[in-house]
């Protein structure tokens, strides 16, 4: 299983790309006038050639649990994907987290400049609302208008934007189990609850699927988040590909510096084996899920 | 119609308000874990008690054009609203237009700072695709996305960010009336056509009606822009609630500056002439969005 699941991750990497490099293409489409290649190119530079694409895959593979495959999830995949790498072209601003690296190349801001970065973040969130808004991600209207609306609480003032205001907030305070976990199931776990949601919806599963699917995403967030944590006080950057021990540095609330590199690599065990046993009612169906799920616990994170 | 026009004006300013503070409460709404009280409030500060709500305006006046009032129709301007005001907030910033000044207040990074300015932008623009998704704008599924993908194209790369990114680069360079309309046709003119096209998308109107709308709406944005920069000229900081004189110093491409204040007057008339003549088909109902229209040209703008 661990073979096809990095045969299928590896397929699903290409048929992403693909299409981001699709929506990302010179020409204007419906509604708009001209795309300024400056802007482009720097959007270009923020959403190809880099990222496990961890999200859209749990995207496609809870599709695929409830039977549907093709363009509609991996759409859904790519517009999740769009406000990930958007996020993260707008953590890095001088403003914000300072990073000059990412996936081993320059940040956004450092390849181009500030201005470019905030607009090529901000056009690359609103992509993300046109390709699920779009009736080629599925012929039903309500369906795509859930996925807007799942996508746009994830994301919001009460998700990832949120998420990542308390963390600024946070650094150089001590902040309870409690209080991280909060800043965590919004900066990270809101998207991965979206991913897993949002593969459920594309493929019209009932909502106690959905419930259980958002409950499964919960966990992986929390499980990468760890991940990620621990990445960086073990890595070094050129493992990492991008500036590590720097949640020491800036006085970052982490579960890590909360329990220690031994106890947060348990509490990474325990939250994976939580997740897995969720995907108990589907049987041997998702085992693909349970394997990605335990690549996180493997260095899946980035 | 002058009269009805400023009351009704004034009625749909206190209606979005209302709702404006109903969307941005503190407590959190579907999928959303809990709302960053500081974000919150930068969000207020740049979504609440400012601005002429002319956009919205539109939304509603042209939906009722069509038959259709309540709440869809404001919803659909409310989502409006916090793109134009995500995208005030991002251009003030300092790696954009650095304005310190904004309807008579202090911008987002100066009330605030700077990291919580880029994040309140992100979380409005979020938002704005939350409220169009949401069922109380539109029993059917199909109209919502319609509305998300119509808003999206507006705004994005082909839009208002794609314009803005060539407004940055335009700096100091000399552009032909035709790029300077290009220009302004995306980034000001997108949000406009999406306003009158919105209401004839919400009021379920005809494909010819929702492109006669959308031409409409494309002549308000042009004539908008031109009161705009007459008004950069002409008026002072306080009558404008904004710096002004601040085109010319930083050497921007506008057509007042290509034309002189009294051709670029007289373009504005033509314009709004125009816009109203296209209106025609419909006879005395389309009176309020004439006047609306007309109100451009007798400093409407801001």
């Amino acid at each position: 299983m661990k073979d096809e699941f990095r045969s299928r991750l590896s397929d699903l990497r290409i048929r992403l790309e693909l299409l981001l490099d699709r929506l990302l293409a010179p020409t204007a489409t419906g509604g708009e006038i001209v795309r300024p290649a400056r802007l482009l190119a720097a959007m270009r530079h923020a959403a190809l050639d880099g990222g496990k694409r961890l999200r859209p895959f749990f995207v496609v593979e809870t599709a695929r649990l409830f039977g549907v495959e093709g363009e509609g999830p991996l759409r859904a995949g790519a517009a999740l994907e769009c406000v990930h790498c958007y996020s993260l072209v707008h953590d890095d601003l001088p403003a914000m987290d300072d990073d000059d690296l990412r996936r081993g190349r320059p940040t956004v801001h450092r390849a181009f400049d500030e201005a470019t970065a905030i607009l090529a973040g901000d056009a690359l969130l609103t992509l993300a609302f046109a390709v699920l808004a779009d009736p080629s991600t599925h012929p039903d209207g309500a369906i795509r208008a859930g996925l807007v609306a799942n996508l746009a609480a994830a994301s919001g003032i009460g998700g990832m934007a949120g998420g990542q205001m308390i963390d600024l907030l946070s650094e150089g305070r001590d902040l309870s189990t409690e209080d991280i976990r909060t800043l965590q199931a919004m900066k990270s776990g809101a998207l991965f609850r979206h991913a897993c949601e949002a593969g459920a919806i594309v493929a019209g599963a009932s909502a106690e699927d959905r419930g259980l699917m958002r409950d499964f995403g919960a966990r992986l967030g929390l499980a990468f988040q760890l991940a990620d944590d621990l990445l960086d006080v073990t890595a070094d950057a050129s493992q990492a590909g991008k500036r590590t021990a720097k949640d020491a540095e800036r006085g970052k609330a982490t579960q890590v510096a909360l329990l220690g590199p031994k106890k947060a690599a348990d509490l990474l065990t325990v939250t994976l084996d939580e997740a897995v046993a969720m995907l108990a009612p589907y049987g041997a169906r998702a085992d693909m899920l349970a394997a990605a799920a335990r690549s996180i616990g493997e260095g899946g994170g980035g």
